[in-house]
């Protein structure tokens, strides 16, 4: 058995196949992966990695398979997908997924590959373990799948307290050890027993304050969005596949952006921290429909026009689309009164949640600094959008300041 | 100056007319008054006091004011006020107020006599200041009194910081620090800066989670209202006056119901945590119109009623029945693109949370533990109860969990 | 199973025997002791109890038990011993031992008689156990004995945690977790594992730190000494006897030392934090021999002469003699290269401590603030007191920075 | 003015030339260069970088400047160089910064060429400051330097408790805010006020837990060991100077280790956690002096002549000889009854600290796991060790444990 020192979870245990997996190259690879990507660049404090958090989510999971009294083969395919339910991330966690999904096909839960080949593979069926099943279970497959990848799951009571451990933000201390004791099953259903709508709900807003403090920061969107392009434009060269990008760590992403010529600007302003800044900050409502649900080719030609009329390169002109607000929490279940209940239907929370969620979205146009004037008036022409909703930066000075920021 | 340490805000600087208040009897007499009441019964960690509070609230409101830039006499007024804001009240914080403030017609804000008078008042004066002004500071008058007594006062910041620190539950967990660097004035309006609309948000939220976990918990509630019945017990003895209540602490009230016959029991319970138990815990849609708004008689009335059909001590039957809910704070201002809005129309999680609250309204009825079921369905025939919402013992079992517990 | 919620420790589970006696009066006495006495004059947060501080030590005792495989009816008696250790306590917790010592020859560990009687005796039967053994156990007594008290017993990792957390001194944040995992029985002995030196030091170090920081920082100690005083005065009274007075509260002590005529000033004082000063603070050197080891009569005689000089009343002169320093923890066992060795002879800190520890020594003449001057003269003379090493108040301005202080 | 969010110490607000010197290369630059480089090997969550050190140094001076009264062009030097003391180090901070010192001559607080050119240089003259005065800032010279560089210098109280923060090991957490409202200036000195003979202990006590425990944590030191030896074998290389060593940041070496043929074995093991281990551990009294004392040319030879002996490549044998052990806080300095003294001479636990750190010396020597039993018995001759004080991994089983370790 390790003992190993986490800065959250005090000491954690790791025994069995768990044990055995975490020399393996894939998991500790996850040591060079910073769990927040580009947010580090808004909360200087946030350079935990996916190997930490990964280590915090076997923890919670053991927990709860003790509370729950799971135990044998079971607790076992559990634990080791709790450990490795993040393998598959490429560099910079999220940041660069949808370039990568875009030309591989697969997001980061899809692990069934990575599971079965190497050591990891070799590893899990030394111990009599199917990689395959593992890999359900990371996708959220079956009745236990719901505690690994689910709307209760304990990878995102890892990651809310961790996360706010590591920028100092409070919002997502939630009361993680009363969300576990509270797990129970109920026909096949992970819910929360009886009394609990209120650590239901916490958990739900926990997230909700944290997405536009920290997760959604527009410093940390601008950053992700330059790091997207930089991606992109790497995988135009001809020697760098997506495959390969995927299982790059942070430190091969930014040595390949800094060695490529096309990309090596791009570098150059992440690593100085020298960003684009809003010529656009547009809300939902000032967005029409076809921009909003436009795909990566026509965002392109949207960036090309916007690029034109202001005489700046495309390279300068980054268009950046959230995809449209959904929260999937809402149907978190929990006994209300002896009987299941979702937590949507329950609490007036979540659909509160839902619009401020939907008031929260932002189209962003980021180009350079001296830019913004020029490129913004330009953007709201080639995009159509609401002068009004459109939050430009000449027109509404002071714009800057609707988001939580820290700086600029 | 007197630097004081504090376990929430470390280290504390008193100077000026607050040091030499700190000395006087009714400020030394807030370290004899629990801050939570009865709710160590529920959290035994919580033994904090008014005086580490009051002194907490003196520290924010000193940092407020070095963030707004006042100084001179109004700052020392404000501190003043500060420090002072929690004298008026009576043992056991809020438990028993609503009695006192039957007798007396003062609640715990209403200082101007108490701050005229004696050391206090010699003091402030000694120090120039008028207490009748500083009286209005605590209850919230003028532009500076929303700073103590407020929707964005520095009372509730430390209060809901410092429970949180003291219970173990970490709702409570906002980001203080930022609520006080974002406070501005506005056309004498005291608001959050622009991009603050989920710091405002937070701070209703943290309220939202701690009121049914922490401040409205049901053994809190049982212990306060057998609490309250010994206060009108005592009050009823030849010896001892509405007032006199007021100003004893609790160390006092706990002597006086030990000492006197007719309390000596709810003494004894009170002592040794053997309360009551929930023979009714109803929503509000299941409770009559004018049970809701019945005055003090007509609930002592209803009381007899139950105990009559249940062959009880009118003693044993304790009816508890909040007031109707209503959240002040939607009125919370915040700047959002140059404009002052209030949060209540802003958020649309500020009517979610009304809702919510009247979710969380429960009436209560509490009696021995022997007796629940036969006083359950006395009590529902006596109040006029719809069966269907009104959660009695012996009709819905496990109902006991329909608000957060630890224990029973 | 009671699940209830620390402050220190989130989560504790109490079952078995635990659970039963959880509901004893002399367990929910506790509440109302408070765990560090008068420190709560230097630091106001530090209102903690001794309730609070027992389950503290029942859960680490369950940790213990749990890490060292113990289980059955030897578990019983050790969790029952935890959560029972301090019920001996009088009020005030340490700060009256003393002098209920010397009229019953007890202190707070014998609880022989305590445990067999009432409800706890007949709680421990109906769970088949003895309550002498129990008693045992709480008095150190067996190899299981130095669990609950011995010099790497869990009382003492909580309290040392629990009293940094409430007072806000971080010196006491020891690593528990670590020390509790480490703990092993060799030969009977309860020892650290190889690899641990470190580990020890620590708790030793702790305890160091906190030593002259909150347990004996000066404010705590006049206050400690006035009510001492005040206890003795109270039991020249015909009507409380030791016994009685060992089994109040802390409410039942400050409401008698009110009510009483001939204690009623110093429960004025202590009440409004009007403490007496220092007129002398000397260093062990500086005293005679034969005043560090007087008796109480001797002590009695000298206050009177240092009062006659002085034109005081023997009640306004108070000389607090600490007993001569010792540091058993010397002889925690520690794990080193496969022996086991004492701390003290493996490291060079216990020695420095035990320097330091003389060091700190200091004997105090506590007078009303006006008299400072003139008693210190008279003590110096009265005591035989070497006035190089006494630092008597009005020979070196500046003596009161001796010790760490928030507040003099 | 940039309010940035720490998960130290909150809010840090930057302004005045800090705030331009933010935005500078080799300040952006420590954003890649951990806080304890391979010390992340054994505590998973300790990924800090200099970037949020040297913002924590900074608002700790700005604290300290506050408290000491210190402002205009003075506070801004010791602004500047707070900020900027760190852009000396290279990557993983202290692991290879004897092996750059080798070749250039420079530690990393040698910063007077940095500071002269570039944007920093520039930012400085523009803010009308002298690069050379800051670098001797720095490095500790005049007066003020003592705030950055001295005994009881900001720097150490931000490591201290940021670094406890961040591995999770409480031992560093000091009281901060204690010790820099204790600090002032006597005759020069910077010193800790009166009645802060424990304040300065605590300091010295929690780098002396500290260091075993985390920075000198066996682990740490082999992976530092492994890294020094790959930074050797890169400058063997035609194409990398010790001077552009200096200057990478931590991707930068990792990329060039794995590059480089001759490194990228290292590259590997350090990358996948796959280390080498002990094969002897030896005590200071065990070592002949002349190994103690000896250059780096004989430890080469003596490496070469253990792999020799044992039939290993001369790079699977790592000798890892540590300085002499020394503790320069000793002479820190505190007010004692009006005077200035050493710590050293007040303090009993200086001397101990001292002979603890003398018993906790420990020269390694690390080879691949398979080979530790051969290499043991071959280093013991060939360095003449004297076997009774070397923990030779064969002859001592459980010798891995004389030091703290989570995992080995």
């Amino acid at each position: 058995m390790a003992t190993i020192k986490d800065s959250v979870h005090d000491h954690i245990e790791v025994e069995g196949v768990a044990e055995a997996l975490l020399d393996t190259e894939p998991v500790q690879r996850l040591r060079h992966i910073k769990q927040l990507g580009t947010v580090q660049l808004v909360y200087p404090s946030a350079n935990h990695t996916r190997f930490e958090h990964s280590l915090g989510v076997y923890h919670l999971a053991d927990r709860a398979l003790d509370h729950l009294g799971i135990d044998g083969v079971q607790g076992e395919r559990i634990r080791a997908a709790a450990l490795l339910h993040d393998v598959g991330h490429g560099p910079y966690s999220h940041n660069v997924e949808e370039v990568t999904h875009r030309h591989t096909g697969k997001y980061h839960d899809d692990v069934g590959e990575l599971l079965a080949q190497g050591e990891v593979g070799e590893t899990l069926r030394e111990h009599d373990l199917d990689p395959e099943r593992i890999a359900g279970l990371v996708a959220g497959e079956g009745q236990y799948g719901q505690l690994v990848s689910g709307e209760l799951d304990v990878d995102r009571m890892d990651y809310l307290v961790r996360d706010a451990h590591h920028t100092g933000v409070p919002y997502g201390t939630i009361d993680h050890e009363r969300l576990i004791r509270e797990l129970t099953f109920v026909d096949g259903e992970l819910v929360l027993a009886e009394g609990n709508v209120q650590t239901a709900e916490s958990l739900l807003l926990a997230r909700a304050l944290m997405n536009p403090t920290v997760y959604q920061h527009h410093v940390a969107r601008i950053s992700k969005a330059m790091l997207r392009r930089g991606a992109e434009r790497l995988l135009d060269q001809p020697d760098i596949s997506a495959q390969q990008l995927r299982r790059m760590d942070d430190h091969d992403l930014l040595a390949a952006l800094r060695a490529t010529p096309e990309t090596s600007e791009v570098a150059r302003r992440l690593f100085t921290r020298d960003l684009y800044k809003r010529a656009v900050w547009a809300e939902l409502e000032a967005v029409p429909e076809d921009v909003v649900d436009a795909d990566v080719e026509t965002l392109r030609d949207l960036e090309r026009a916007v690029a034109e009329r202001t005489g700046l390169a495309h390279e300068e002109v980054v268009l950046d689309v959230p995809e449209r607000p959904s929260m999937t929490e809402s149907t978190s279940r929990v006994m209300v009164s002896g009987e299941m209940r979702q937590l949507g239907k329950q609490s007036p929370l979540v659909s509160a949640l839902r619009t401020a969620q939907k008031q929260q979205w932002r189209l962003g146009v980021y180009v350079p600094a001296s830019e913004t004037d020029r490129a913004g008036r330009a953007a709201v022409e080639a995009l159509g959008l609401d002068l009004d909703g459109a939050l430009v930066s000449d027109v509404r000075p002071g714009v800057t300041a609707t988001l939580d920021e820290f700086t600029d």
